[in-house]
């Protein structure tokens, strides 16, 4: 009886002093390898747990795709996003280079970031690439490192199994860490609006105020497409994905309708989740770096 | 009999773990307690925690001086770096609106960013501006919000008591985390290199091998100014920014030359320390965000 008091007595203290949580961690450990012999109650442990349990996030993995390619800014972009990503709980980042081979720029700042990550390659096929040297201004940017992110995606994780969200993020753009806690949200297609997009302030769905659907998309330019959405506007779950495997990108699509038909693989228009305060609020950008107009280079040092 | 020795082990811990934990953490929770009477503001909260979470950070307080102004990019600009500093121990960061009156925007954006924030106004003098709308262009951009942050620094802070550096971080370049551990060791005037600046791929102290000295500077643009330096390419000591009360920026200086004229009030160049491993690293960039094309806008969203 001596020891159930004791026991007690035990998880009491426990609460008293929740706020030391890094060392609660360690008696919680050294409590639970004797529970047995303490005769902890369900109960007992169940505080215990919970008393711990402000550390464990329980939301689905969200996985980010990122495309990138050699410039100038891609190290001052790739640091930015995977700042911001530090401050998001359980995240797993694929970047994937526009590359022959993996760089070692890329494969260090992914290292040194300490996400979870998979780093990937996959180089746009020549014929893509305008005479212009800016492969900016090709039709279609993406299309081979997010099929190859779509591709790794489908090949290492399992239907059932593994729980998660799929956003493509793209390392110009401007996330706000309130984005992330909407694409936790996500059960079959989330959208949300984007900022500084389309020739407007920003591009939004437009939801109706008694449904709570999405009827519309208020958007600059091409308004009447039938997601009328950036590829940073939604998110899709992972089941989805893995389900529709034949939902990849092409270049056969016309200009701007990437996300139009990926999207419609997956939802209709009524289906679609309004996220983000019922699509008035936005967290995310759509920035664009500027070019640095450069004549000189010093050697020896990675910008 | 061993299982109630194993608990009064236990309980014998529990003791010792709790009168180890920091007597701040007491402390804080009887502030939190009391905090209605005590009348508490929210700014004060955060200091009580920020001093409770860093209480492990042995560094200097580092005071992010950022000049801000509105435009469309101004919130995106304004969130990525507020989510760069919540990864660094021990910021205060100063924002300094161009504007007659603080906005909300950058309040709520501040408040909602839970660090420790002092918010300014300083208007940019009307003659300063020229007929294009365009603030960028203005001759010199930031000269009262960089001063009235010096002024509230020399107002608030105690030269002896207080224990910092000094760091002009504009809102629109990229922050590696890694710099402001360099900051932090600062002892009277720290430099680095700051990536695609002045027409090369970066802008860099040379420091001699043998010495460790600063011997001059490689940039594409004015390279024998007195300080080759961008505003990003270094930080003082607040003793020093305390001590020369003299030391303010001004409409009077040469094009190109504010940081010249401003790093001559504290050091000469062979006392100024060359940090980020002898000015071999980029961990800042100096990115420009293109102005967005936008002829349209949706209301009641703030972008």
């Amino acid at each position: 009886m001596i020891v159930f008091q004791l026991a007690l007595l035990i998880v009491w203290k426990l609460s008293v002093i929740e706020s030391g949580i890094d060392k609660l961690q360690i008696l919680k450990q050294s409590l639970e390898l004797h529970k047995d012999k303490l005769h902890l109650t369900e109960q007992q442990l169940l505080v215990l747990h919970h008393l711990d349990s402000d550390k464990h996030y329980e939301g689905p993995t969200i996985y980010c795709i990122t495309p990138t390619y050699s410039r100038y800014v891609q190290k001052a972009e790739l640091t930015r996003i995977s700042q911001t990503l530090k401050l998001v709980p359980n995240v797993h980042w694929i970047v994937i280079e526009d590359a022959m081979e993996k760089t070692d720029l890329v494969r260090n700042l992914i290292s040194e970031s300490k996400l979870i990550t998979t780093h990937l390659v996959a180089q746009t096929a020549p014929f893509e690439k305008l005479k212009d040297s800016n492969p900016r201004i090709k039709r279609h940017r993406g299309v081979e490192q997010r099929n190859a992110a779509l591709k790794w995606l489908r090949e290492n994780l399992v239907l059932g199994r593994d729980k998660g969200v799929v956003y493509f993020m793209d390392d110009d753009n401007t996330y706000s860490i309130k984005l992330f806690d909407e694409i936790a949200k996500v059960r079959k297609v989330g959208v949300w609006p984007v900022g500084l997009v389309g020739g407007l302030n920003a591009e939004a769905p437009i939801v109706d105020a008694k449904t709570g659907k999405v009827t519309g998309y208020k958007s600059g330019w091409l308004p009447n497409r039938p997601f009328a959405i950036d590829m940073a506007g939604f998110a899709i779950n992972l089941d989805l994905v893995l389900e529709k495997v034949e939902a990849t990108f092409s270049y056969e699509m016309a200009k701007g309708m990437q996300e139009s038909e990926f999207l419609s693989f997956f939802t209709t228009k009524d289906q679609l989740e309004p996220l983000a305060d019922r699509c008035t609020k936005v967290y995310v950008w759509h920035t664009r770096t500027e070019k640095p107009k450069i004549t000189g280079n010093i050697t020896g040092l990675e910008v």
